[in-house]
């Protein structure tokens, strides 16, 4: 993808906040894409933004729109804004790459399905955790038969900063941040389990509030219903953090095990992670014989939030495939909505009902 | 306990198979137990167990009852075997200690459950998974509020055994053995949560049978309701061994990891298990400064199941408390029926429904 003297495709960063910047970092230098310009509200944070990584600074989203030498956006404004955004990107033929999750309001997500699709820009959604070396190379195991047959995979993902809540914050309003953890914290572990095995079918669930100012659930247990397996899910707000993988196979178990703090420093976070493997080493027909051995697999490290924006650039150019497309990131949204669901009507909720509703 | 020149508790082993030799060569040298006679039907198996534990052979159990020179039984006949054991023991004044689980079958556990109260032997059933070094000190440290408040528990246990299953085997039948891996392994992890936080008050919870001979469930995940947390619990009978359990409070997390294949050298167990804690080591008001550390605790090793042995014969002389009682045992196995009947029904089921039937 990085032939020389190519031209790379050209993006505009559109929401500068803590995330856009981080964003902005890990493809600024890339040899696919090129960050010519940015745009947000604020005067002085897009100047700053600008000159810091070298670009122009637009001075409204319908100028960014209006030129010809931009040919998408990198858009990370606040989640209920993404239709807005996204309806008036569509509408200039400018391609989207938005933040996860895609949106969590139902009329936002059939107004941002509509435009994306309406108009057949390239499109891509932010969850670049399964790009991660050793959340790839348990795809890679499990498809090449090294774990044997799965039957039971655990996803955690959880921090401390439901402890910090303020009265009024989003994250503490059940409308704008469905099931809490869950729309911050559990969406990336949904989307690996989407990259492992799928769309599960049903989803159950118990949740609880915690000791804070706000009365969005802070923590959720779930269980999603995959075709051969079955999944768990923990998304804890109330902790300090975790991010572990667990999957059983017949064969092998894998532990995948992250350190969060670095996942905003994109090109080193892979060096903050560790995939073990459990296996048989010694079988015997006596069960009680049996020894188990651990062993750390290696990893090449990735970027995983380069490598996300690289292909979405590379899309638009014709030369790759959005791997979370919109109809992921939607099916992602539909686990969130479906568990949060559970959890508050204590029952199983197919994830086919809540599909309907922002479809 | 062990008072130079004081008269031991005098035990006799019911049901010489695996187990029972397991239990005999933690408890047999102990000061506080004597392990005075056996019995098992097969005569040379019980010949062979006097021997090598230099104990009497009875050659019935009526016989074994009648002698006046045993204080107590450790009965390790297979499950459907406990209540006419017990029954007869009781009738004869016998104190019992009873292998987990113990009984499934409701009609059975009202019989044990009447004899045990009317006759008002001393009663302890066997879970001593709560004894791990390990365990003790999460105990100690949610006691302690050196987790902080804690939110979410998950206990895992899993082996290959159900892979091995042949037609015809009682783990393969959900009347002998409900919840297939729930009643052989999660209880073990039932009781660990009954230790941490008490009886659950209600079930959900997810199954599948596997590629195997027989049609019981082989993985089973279940939510437990604590008044406080959230616990899962993974049972799978299809992967190499895992007995984890992670609690997550707000000041701290604690991951505990067992090899279970040292689980029957009772005296070496805790020296293959580990307890590790995760806080915030450096803290900030920015939460993207936040720093995590990771520190392996420090357990000094006991023996579970010579403790457990040792309690049961002090309980006998009136010199301590059985731990495990007949309703904590009880309430396991309701934990257990009530997550086996969660799965077959898809459905959140009271733990009060249960305890109700078989009380």
């Amino acid at each position: 993808m990085s032939e020389p003297g190519k031209e790379r495709v050209r993006l505009a960063a559109v929401g500068l906040g803590r995330w856009g910047r981080v964003m902005a970092a890990a493809y600024h230098n890339s040899d696919v894409v090129e960050l010519r310009a940015c745009f947000t509200r604020n005067p002085e944070r897009r100047a700053r933004f600008a000159e810091d990584f070298s670009c122009d600074a637009a001075a409204s989203l319908d100028e960014l729109l209006a030129r010809d030498d931009i040919d998408g956006l990198v858009v990370t404004v606040p989640n209920d804004q993404h239709a807005p955004v996204i309806e008036a990107a569509a509408a200039a033929g400018k391609h989207v790459y938005v933040e996860k999750p895609v949106a969590v309001e139902p009329a936002d997500i059939r107004r941002i399905a509509a435009a994306v699709r309406d108009s057949g820009i390239t499109f891509a959604c932010g969850h670049s955790a399964r790009r991660l070396a050793g959340v790839r190379e348990m795809r890679r195991r499990l498809d090449a038969g090294e774990v044997g047959s799965p039957s039971l995979v655990e996803a955690v993902f959880s921090n401390e900063r439901g402890l910090d809540l303020k009265e009024g914050d989003w994250r503490g309003d059940p409308a704008q941040c469905p099931g809490g953890p869950l729309t911050q914290l559990g969406i990336h572990q949904i989307d690996n389990l989407n990259y492992l095995f799928g769309v599960p079918r049903s989803v159950m669930g118990m949740g609880r509030r915690g000791p804070v100012a706000v009365t969005n659930t802070m923590v959720v247990g779930a269980l999603l219903e995959f075709e051969d397996v079955v999944a768990y899910l923990g998304a804890d707000w109330l902790t300090p953090g975790a991010f572990t993988i667990d999957l059983y196979g017949s064969k092998a178990r894998l532990r995948y095990e992250l350190d969060f703090s670095w996942w905003s420093n994109s090109a080193d976070t892979d060096d903050h992670t560790s995939l073990t493997e459990v296996s048989i080493a010694s079988d015997s027909a006596d069960p009680d014989a049996r020894v188990l051995a651990e062993k750390r697999v290696s990893l090449v490290p990735r970027d995983h939030l380069r490598e996300e924006v690289e292909e979405f650039g590379a899309a638009i150019g014709g030369e790759a495939e959005v791997e979370v497309t919109l109809d992921v990131a939607m099916a992602n949204v539909a686990v969130v909505l479906a568990a949060a669901r559970a959890v508050e009507q204590r029952r199983q909720v197919e994830v086919a009902e809540v599909l309907a509703e922002i479809s």
